[in-house]
């Protein structure tokens, strides 16, 4: 605890995943005074076909 | 806001999932009467195997 | 099976909710061209310290 | 319901999940006392890269 | 990892939770061949109106 | 997009939120290279008796 969740649409590198992974870890860490140790996260990637707003798959956005 | 997770077995079509996000989009802004903007709607796909019901999973029911 | 997750901000009647559970089962039946029966919904409510877009909590939205 | 969700690093074989699936389901029937039809369970499969404990990835972990 | 997140309809006790953290642990610890310290297990209970199956909340059923 | 959910244990207070809200959605941005509006936060707060490690709940650990 805190068990963070993240959706990002498909295409994110390793390099950007570490790189977000470091980062939030230190800003939940920084915000709640919580050992690093305590902050797993979770990453799901979703294809295009697989996100809409309003409606509208992001496969289809203009 | 809303957002809605929605978690189906794998095999959907594009097709079918963009009249399933037009659709329960429209569903939410008639019923919680707010900006269709405002709703996000993620899509899951999970293979056979990866889904139970009863303690079995999909891919052995008979 | 399809399972659909739907968070919400707080203040939604029973009213609004019984009648979003309604059209966004037909939709996702319709849609899908799935029982309705399988079809399963679980909301949660949300107090407005609880979500933030663009880095800024609800509660403090102007 | 009960409704389940089971985060897994990728690699898990069908015959684990199978046993997983009937013995979580088994877990949940005897602690809550509801039948066994009730008890779904959606299990996602995360690849190395997806995962972080203490700001590191699971692929980076020494 | 494994993290495991469960819905209930409200109204479970404190001894239901702690049996059923218990068995699903030790469910997953035999399947998956895993230490027991790695399995987390996330409860969330939900008011009878924010549950449906077939397009009818729980609340409402007969 | 990108969606974020946090689970955290209950008692946090909403100036820490804020807080926490603000610095994650700025590691995301800067990890990702996004527009802090298409970052999403939803927090959920679990009392000590709805999360379990090693099968233990948090409300019972010593």
């Amino acid at each position: 605890m805190p068990t963070v969740q993240i959706e990002l649409l498909t295409g994110r590198t390793v390099e950007q995943k570490r790189e977000m992974a470091a980062k939030v870890t230190e800003a939940i860490v920084t915000s709640l005074n919580c050992p690093k140790e305590a902050v797993s996260i979770i990453i799901r990637d979703m294809p295009l076909e697989n996100y809409a707003n309003a409606g509208v798959l992001r496969i289809d956005k203009k």
